[in-house]
């Protein structure tokens, strides 16, 4: 009943896996995916900041740091579900709520309740700050299908998921760092070099002909 | 959009674990936890039986097979939530049904369609049937408990877990097969002989003493 | 010696894998493979019946949910084993049956004994719901094979394994829902789209150049 | 060549593991580490904060997000290497210093390169910020370690680690958060109940008479 | 269709885990266990040598690395199969015998072929290599046994295969390694200190005790 | 303090991956890897030996089984380390060589440690054995990074590892097993069939042809 118990609970995070129920080459936790979106915001507020925006940063590293801890009460709930039903999605949303609202009154010391309530809100709101942090999480669950497809992934959901994810980022084109995400990020990322099985037999090709001509100058 | 679908997606169940977000030694897929429900409903249907009750086996092994089925659309939610918020477990079953239904309709073939509608139906109702399942269901979930507090597990959450399943289970005493389970494979689990870790060196020296007293016999 | 130990050796067949010393993308336990086996006979045999058949559906689930529990007392041979040694897999069977008797004379009440035995012969007869069960087995099989294959698998096995499974279903072509399986559902599953890399450029690019020109004309 | 490879970059912390070459009940990664130190660092600042401290906010939560971004280039040298030999440790400080040096230069963009430097600088330094990361370090390396001997790890490295983290905590006894550990956190931890195989035995004895005493008095 | 087929076979011995189908906290894949007696032979042979004995390293080396190559065709039977049924082993070093023959015909070129007959033969013969190699076998066994013992593994199934891995070896005691193992390593391995929940309190309060004199000291 | 806690140290090179923090869709130990290069450089003598070339076996052997050990101090360091920095390479060499030393002199029986003094050095010296050694360490790898590739992984890494694998292995063509190796086993590997998608499709309608043909033939 304490401190202890939330420190603790972080590693629960450890095990909970994204878009359970379909096959994945990886498999990303709650608590990787939070690390990652930490660390993406932090690179779209430094461009932000180059813009000249101001950036509230402590409250932007909060929300990315925060923004899936109430899925220790949840669990991460299928993908489909939440493409298919936005009106489970909402109610989800309340529902999470409710349990962060109760597990602060029966786990926190109460000097540290305010301030961990707010921490605990959702944080995708119409801020700058918001607005990072939606755009950060579909970043890295567009890496997550990216790095399916580039695997082999047959499931057609990672298309599906690639889609819906970059749609929703585009959405936010007004950002610099959108557009930075979209004409220099995105543009790397497609242009990516695609490794075939027929690269390793001019490989070994070329190193045994080099090797042979060595040889063959020796003499 | 068929058959084929629906046979491909059986697998996903394979990924799909039981409480997800806290630590355990083993996991439990959905998949699994299907086939094992389907071996306990068997066996309690047979105590039943020998009862003098009329079973339908048909009903009851579909009933075991298809009851977790749409587990597909929406994961397993939290074991916590489930026990904290009956409210959202309604809730969550009504999603279920709809979407569900959706499935059916996108991808079954028409002449299917109302038999396996009867059969992805919420099969715990009150016939025999439904409460064998119901009992089977809180008996698989009852060994995975006891499974994890046998090695060791410190998460108290099991031992919650144990009580409710425990509890739900004595729910169903009228039953004959719930007495069974009671008076005979309760008893043999919880006198089950507790590993130690001293047994190792006993046996060590029981085995170097016969072994010596054999050698100085023989001399 | 006792139910207990019967229910609590159910989870073995969560630890034993199919296939092993191959390597796979996903793995697959006894378990999974028997709940698969269970979903697939339903389907079958609601197709049979359809056609006029009177299917004894007790027999047959028990068939299936059964059919792998020797497993347990001598793990999953290796395929190319099975498909090489005809002659072993007679003896292994052999084998299984006589551990299976002496597991039931040892573990279980002798009230069920009897009509376990029953329940742990080789199901694989000729009548219709043996029949049944020896293609949903090698449905299975198809399908596991399927799933390596799609997603790239090198190992020349897969195909042979596909192959060989296959082949064995065809031999039941006299069964209504074999020639369903192979009008209908090995159509969907040989014509299923294949993703590739390059998808991911041209749904980029549309998505891309939809939100530009609706962007043109905004202005 | 750019910031696409580093946010791809931020996959590969999610497999490597921390302490590599122990048995292990429960894995954690760099990229999950990460996360917690984030969080941990959040709390032990708020903490700070209500004592009156000024905590420079967007470097702390920069430190911890980016502390061990370095070991990409390294991975985690195992844990016995760095308690025994401080003298490798310091120069793989060194190392990783010029490998991340070498890194900037070659992949980031020029127009980010100063302020990411910046951020990959050893933040363990003097400052308030710093001693806080170096806290908050040791405190989920105590929690990994608590982890596995309250899971019954016989590896005795684990009890040489807790020791080592706490008393490298305790040199930081002049800090309030600190103090708030040692004195409540730290409580909370040892006084957890431990889970007894004995506990069952008497929740199941407690239910069955409770349900014994109430079928009674219905009669 | 020759020796690159061979190499690759090696990797398959990683994907053939020991004793499947009973819960293990730690899994020993054929490769590692082969490993393992290598190193082991090569322990109980520098005690040989040391003994006066001539050891024939070559062979000796051989026969461990080579020992367990055929399970790659059969899988690893599970352990209750090998101990309860003597004649089932018997048949299948046959059936190993004649595949390993089969695979030499097809896949090896017929230069190699005589000395690898040699090599897959099986090793635990009279001579004293083979019989060191029998011991080793069991010593490695008795570990892993051990390892889920100390771990807390509630299966019983570890108990009997440590009893039986001891009472094989103890059968070798005219060896002087054999001595050398039930005199000194036997002897470190049963009086190895028991990791206890207790001992965590103990070292927090000695370090809190003994910082706690230290700030008094300072004052 | 003795052999007890050798033979249990070497099951922690089970759990010491190879190519940490990169994405691999298998995973190979310490512990897997010696036994591997331990059968490869069996197969390279032989074909020293019957090229005329004295083979020291026992000290071939030991090379093997030993090379890798001292990774049970240090870990596995990341192979762009390793490839990027020689200086770096050399110097954990050195900490290696100290940190066995010291091992030896806590940890081994005074009468055992010379020996093991030359076990544990490093093994890849300009002797037959040691080249041979270097060659087998380089295939296997070539190995680990050929079946990344022929599965698909994404990652750049893996061909340079092949090249540079590949590179090192060519610089012993003066060896006849490395001729051997290059002409006959490296040939037969680029040679490998690709498994494509396609094939099944028309192994299927293989099948069902000749399955056709054989039904209109019978009537």
């Amino acid at each position: 009943m304490g401190i202890h118990k939330y420190f603790q609970s972080l590693s629960d995070l450890e095990g909970i896996y994204r878009c359970p129920g379909v096959f994945k080459y990886q498999e990303h936790s709650v608590a990787s995916h939070s690390f990652k979106v930490a660390t993406i915001v932090q690179f779209l507020a430094t461009v932000e900041s180059a813009d000249g925006q101001e950036v509230d940063w402590k409250t932007l590293y909060e929300k990315a740091i925060n923004h899936d801890y109430s899925e220790l009460f949840t669990g991460d709930i299928k993908t489909p579900v939440k493409y298919a039903l936005p009106k489970l999605r909402e109610l989800f949303s309340q529902v999470e709520g409710s349990m962060t609202h109760e597990y602060l009154d029966k786990e926190f010391p109460s000097q540290f309740r305010k301030v961990y309530e707010e921490r605990f809100k959702e944080g995708k709101d119409q801020s700058l700050e918001g607005r990072i942090l939606a755009v950060a999480d579909k970043i890295d669950l567009l890496y997550e299908a990216f790095g399916e497809i580039q695997k082999g992934n047959p499931e057609s959901l990672f298309f599906q998921i690639y889609k819906e994810a970059l749609s929703s980022i585009l959405q936010f084109r007004d950002l610099a760092s959108v557009r930075y995400f979209i004409h220099v990020i995105l543009k790397e990322m497609i242009s990516e070099e695609i490794s075939s099985h027929t690269r390793i037999r001019s490989i070994t090709k070329a190193l045994l002909q080099s090797k042979e001509s060595e040889t063959a100058r020796k003499k």
